[in-house]
């Protein structure tokens, strides 16, 4: 059973890092391969102040790196870091959920294709030791202690 | 690749319900058993308006639901709907991900142990059709047309 030191544990990290909707959107944006800064202006539709604030955020925390592309004007662009690039499965089990849950029947507005095998079926979440699908029925929550594992 | 249009589907929906801290703290509780609004409040450390407002909405979406366990004074608890169920995969990987990137190198305070193997191995997100793990650099994402399928 998780206590009140918890608050400050991983979950509630990541949240505060990336809850804020304009910083979750560019990440998601980042995995569609949207990488410059105008491009990502249009595409979200977001306000310069707004865009540039965000994208500091997600490179100071290591999400995405900043390269120039073309100098004078000097260009940038955004890449996923391999931290970036790790926040892959909770970016794609959100939107499935969103897509089973909030569209009230209507066709998800997006399809995301599996390309080694060409499949569009929503993904699974599984234990990397049995394999069996996670249920959070079938998870139980210890505070750790050096005989956890 | 998505345009503009996109910024109301199902992602941008979830992390609006779902982004701010509370709310997730909350629904994270949920996954732990954490049932009474008195238990919510101890161990959050949290205020009785903000809890009983975010309860509000996790019930109104339907992600939690009500359920009088005493009365006079009445009591009540929130279980997780089906839908609330839905979300563990989410809420698992972004805890992961935390656990393994936020932590500076410090042991993840909370063991999610997969009960019917018994390990406390991180979770793995596969495509239901292939098997194969998910890479973010083997998804093609599509706007859906009829023939999307």
């Amino acid at each position: 059973m998780a206590s009140g030191q918890e608050t400050s544990d991983s979950a509630s990290r990541a949240i505060n890092l990336l809850g804020e909707r304009w910083t979750f959107l560019i990440l998601r944006q980042a995995f569609f391969g949207t990488r410059r800064f105008n491009e990502l202006r249009r595409t979200l539709n977001v306000g310069p102040t707004m865009l540039g604030d965000r994208l500091k955020k997600l490179v100071d925390s290591g999400i995405l790196e900043r390269n120039q592309y073309r100098a004078s004007p000097d260009f940038y662009e955004y890449r996923l870091t391999e931290k970036g690039r790790a926040l892959y499965p909770a970016v794609r089990a959100f939107t499935a959920w969103g897509d089973r849950y909030l569209l009230d029947g209507q066709q998800p507005p997006l399809v995301f294709r599996h390309k080694p095998c060409g499949s569009a079926a929503p993904p699974q979440l599984i234990c990397s030791d049995c394999g069996l699908e996670i249920d959070a029925l079938d998870v139980e929550v210890e505070v750790y202690t050096s005989s956890s594992n």
